[in-house]
């Protein structure tokens, strides 16, 4: 997973034993020996076999026909060849990237065989990718994520295949990089959780190793507050500010008239620009609300001089808007100045689309596919992220089904030419850090971004939930091995809640609910960056495996191992008691209840009764009642069950 | 854990929540400063709460009269006492090491509530160890450990207040640590898997913040093969020699005679001595064969001149043995005035015990309690080893029995004066590893040596094994905050075996099995170094938590869980076919042909009726075949099983 282009399954199995080893043809680009010497140690990590160092033959025959660009670009091929026989495997590539990806694909393909101890069947694939552009994106300002956070992701990331980590490294809640510059940004603006430069380069040459390119994004003119308190005087309101500690919209926002601004940030830029190779520098442009801008008369002025405002008379609402439009679309064609003038192209939110823009910058989406679409009928390129949200809580298969090409409305494809088409470059999963922590953010972003990674990577025909589904549950354990966190850091949350008592009713319960999206959390509760995210909704995970496995059952009609699930819900002990648990009480109720009402509809069912229509009726008000959020989190059996029920009805 | 000296419940609890901070009375030592920060980190941890920067009222208050020695001694003070309240802590102490123990008790004290989120109870504490030698060794040449394996175990080591670790460097099987003046130690004697000084230094400060003692082992003149591969010229045969890969009492030993011996051991210990600070230095010293000495005329002629054998005619078997114990007595000698001379005090195993050897000696006893009361009545001073073997795969409670100054044979106390029970400084569990890696010793290590830990410190009275086990399970979890990965490599080593299918029936079967000790391993096959330690016996963990909760089940007669448990076992479907899994088949078997039989028996108690002998001879039958091992596992629902068989019968 990603599924390749093209696959033809061969005779027999290539054994892997502790005589392992890699031959690499003679090419100079150094990725190469890492990506091999990262192979060597992870499969003596999977197999658990110590490999010999001193092996002879290799099994496994690296030939790479070229050395990749010294800063990895968009549009470096990525495509490889690998064929396996019972005797070797050669893996051959016409660049590095390639090499890599194909590596990623060997790997998941070792394991225990029925003949052998560890084994990769024969085959030969043809892969390459159906998107240039592949990303993920974390926000790192809202809560903070050390270092260790963002390698053990970008090598998960590496396994599925995307090739772009976006890094937002600035916004309300924190300024998350050391600028020598202007160290206030970072001394004043981050509660001192921030990347020193050094911390950042050596992140980006981690990267690199394994085929990513790292855009950072510098949220500008709004979601700016952290920028602000340590350096008021880029505001287009009057200071003091401090740092955001809820979100959301706020109104403070950078001056874009003042020359100081455009002082400041050609400065910063340029310390950015350096420090960062990549040829994408990405500055935000969201959400900007405007009333800053609206409540000072020097800009005011500065809009009727320059047109944007009409010389005289009270500006109406929408006139104030449209010219807030007009004065972004001015600051953002003096920051795409700077940009460029340091070796950059710019990219950006949907709102800083404006038809005098150079064709080469890149729209991000978050708005959608018509959006997107616009963009791309202008000539600009753009990627989509709406449909991408991982703090929405949706599942893999919701995500998995949104196609860059294809309109999620009419499930038709995008009215584009190929020409436009081929300007949608790809996507990027965003993981917000509203509601995660360094604890619990993997359990967020893994595996379900591994589902949007086939998306990006294989033909637009893969698309079949059940199968996805198949292959999404080997790749999460195999994920471990990568060090990200999505499964090991349940055990000890679920173990912190009960304290002292054991954790297994409560992992009996954890295990069927899922955690709501960011609008049932803000509607929740009062939720602050100091808010500890430490309860049952916060260690759930955004999809139950097993409540999945419940509907298969029910699908299947395995009366038997429906009735055995359903019977150990209903008599499952509460978890523990403790303040921090008093609010689960309601939600193991609604398990007990769903569970016995799900008994009694396969009574009917297996007895062949049908229901009065009373019961019916009270059975949809039971689910009805019971699939509304309590303590946050939402009973993912209850779908399932309502199954049941409407069989046991007609 | 461990059970403090003195407890006196309070009332009421002390909440500890976002505002928690430390108060540090001026003092300059800085493992106080170390320890506060530490404490503050893994509340953070441990609760999911961010902590406030800007804290203002302290509510643990420590309070320490002195600094500590420069470095840490066996004879240091390292009571405490806890005072808590529902409005605050106090913890006091006359030094670094007290304040150090009392923090890992207010850790272990902070679980959620009913009340607050989180809070300690009120309570006083007075505590101060039983004995002041409290140590880890691990085992480092067999397998390789890194350095994080080191700090991880410190610092659970820390969490149950052991004081020494015992690093075993050197071995048959490799030298593992970085010696500047003789680097062939390491270059050809340990694949290149060593600690460099600079690690080895860093992990001594580390140690030292935690309030814990590093004693280095370099055995000699046996288990001295890697040493031999790059310096052959200390040998006492002619080499040359390779790294040892299997285990054993091999004959390679160091030459007793040669001046270059004792050269070479000036400046190696002279070089070891001025890195390690402690006042010990750990020789070995045990298991020579003597077959190499015996087999040099050099050594023979030299022995006669020395009146250690007779000066004519051929020696008998044990004039030649005793020939060599006395050669390995002017050995030790000489090494004795080379270690005494860069100040430190010498230790080794039984073996080095002579008579003429100064009382400031510590004898470590791998021979037990008469050869440690032989040594204290002899002056020497001595700790326990025996019966704290964590290869052996005993249980807790085995170990937990094991008392230094009690005969294990009679139950009763040594018999020894107050000053020579008083030379009897403590113990040390031992981690030998021929059969665990960096990926499983910390499951092997924990939470076991929890259990030896309350020994060395608690009161003796404090024995009740079901006190210690329900004690026991929840540090276990608490210990993940650690980072010992004694829980969490679990998961992924079933995952690994499973492949590409759910590991949930392997782990059914995991629960219920414990690995064979180190001689029913070697009894199993032919080990070396390089033999994969990733089966079923490598995953499953020494206790089965699993068959204790059974065993508990039983003895309360809860026939209900007892029947499902059964029923759960006896209808599991077999784990995944693979060629890993493959030598299961028959453990899953007995499994289910246990089950049954469980099933069988308690029908009869149920419904009281009594079997036919006939069937009791079969069952006693069935379960003598079910407790052999198999796979290098045994069943561990056996022996409750075979409760219920008895019952039935009687």
């Amino acid at each position: 997973m990603p599924a390749p282009a093209h696959l033809l399954m061969g005779t027999g199995e290539l054994a892997i034993n502790q005589d392992f080893s890699i031959s690499l043809s003679a090419t100079s680009d150094p990725r190469l020996e890492i990506a091999a010497s990262r192979l060597m140690a992870h499969m003596s990590k999977r197999t658990g076999m110590p490999l010999s160092p001193n092996a002879q033959r290799p099994v496994l025959m690296i030939e790479c026909a070229n050395s990749g660009q010294p800063v990895q670009s968009l549009d470096e091929n990525e495509s490889y060849k690998l064929s396996v026989t019972p005797q070797k495997a050669i893996l051959s590539a016409p660049n590095p990237l390639g090499i890599i990806r194909g590596l990623a694909t060997f790997e998941q393909l070792v394991v225990p065989s029925t003949a052998a101890g560890f084994a990769v069947p024969a085959l030969t694939i043809e892969d390459a990718p159906r998107f240039p552009w592949r990303g993920l994106h974390i926000d790192v300002s809202r809560h903070w994520m050390p270092v260790e956070v963002i390698k053990r992701n970008l090598d998960a990331m590496s396994a599925v295949k995307l090739n772009v980590f976006h890094w937002h490294l600035s916004d309300n809640q924190g300024f998350r990089i050391e600028s020598k510059q202007y160290p206030k940004l970072q001394t004043m603006g981050s509660d001192n959780l921030f990347y020193t430069q050094a911390e950042v380069t050596d992140v980006i040459a981690y990267a690199r190793g394994l085929g990513i390119r790292v855009v950072p994004e510098f949220d500008v003119p709004g979601h700016s507050t952290a920028w602000l308190v340590g350096y008021p005087e880029l505001a287009a309101a009057k200071g003091p500010f401090e740092i955001g500690r809820t979100w959301g919209i706020f109104d403070p926002v950078i001056d874009p008239i003042a020359d100081y601004t455009y002082t400041f940030l050609e400065g910063f830029i340029g310390e950015m620009a350096a420090l960062f190779p990549d040829a994408y520098f990405h500055i935000g442009g969201d959400e900007v609300n405007g009333r800053e801008w609206d409540e000072n008369p020097r800009i005011a002025e500065f809009k009727r001089e320059h047109g944007m405002l009409a010389k005289t008379g009270t500006p109406s609402k929408n006139e104030l808007k449209l010219s807030d439009e007009k004065l972004q679309a001015y600051f953002n064609q003096r920051i795409l100045a700077i940009v460029k003038k340091h070796g950059k192209k710019m990219m950006g939110w949907d709102e800083i689309l404006a038809p005098d823009l150079p064709k080469d910058i890149v729209i991000q989406s978050w708005r959608g596919q018509k959006s997107l679409a616009d963009a791309v009928q202008q000539g600009f390129q753009g990627i989509l992220s709406s449909g991408y949200y991982l703090d929405h809580m949706d599942s893999s298969a919701t995500h998995y089904a949104v196609d860059p090409l294809i309109d999620p409305k009419t499930k038709q494809p995008l009215n584009l030419t190929p020409e436009q088409a081929a300007k949608i470059l790809g996507g990027e999963v965003c993981m917000w850090s509203e509601y995660v922590s360094a604890e619990n953010v993997d359990s967020r972003i893994w595996p379900r971004t591994a589902a949007v990674a086939e998306r990006f990577w294989s033909p637009q025909t893969v698309t079949d939930p059940n199968d996805m589904y198949r292959r999404l549950d080997v790749l999460s354990e195999q994920l471990d091995w990568y060090g990200v966190t999505h499964r090991s850091s349940y055990t000890p949350m679920l173990d912190r809640l009960a304290g002292t008592e054991t954790a297994d009713t409560l992992r009996t319960l954890a295990d069927v609910v899922t955690p709501v999206g960011l609008g049932g959390r803000a509607r929740a509760r009062k939720y602050t960056q100091q808010t500890p995210l430490n309860r049952l909704v916060d260690a759930a995970r955004p999809e139950s495996i097993v409540a999945r496995r419940f509907a298969a059952q029910i699908e299947a009609s395995d009366w038997t191992a429906v009735r055995a699930q359903l019977i150990l819900w209903r008599d499952a002990p509460p978890p523990p008691q403790n303040a921090l648990l008093q609010e689960t009480a309601p939600v193991s109720a609604a398990l007990k209840q769903t569970a016995t009402l799900g008994l009694e509809a396969l009574n009917f069912i297996t007895s062949k009764q049908r229901p009065l229509p009373v019961w019916t009726m009270q059975a949809t008000q039971i689910l009805t009642d019971a699939k509304k959020p309590k303590a946050e989190v939402t009973l993912a059996i209850v779908d399932p069950i309502r199954k049941l029920v409407e069989a046991a009805s007609q």
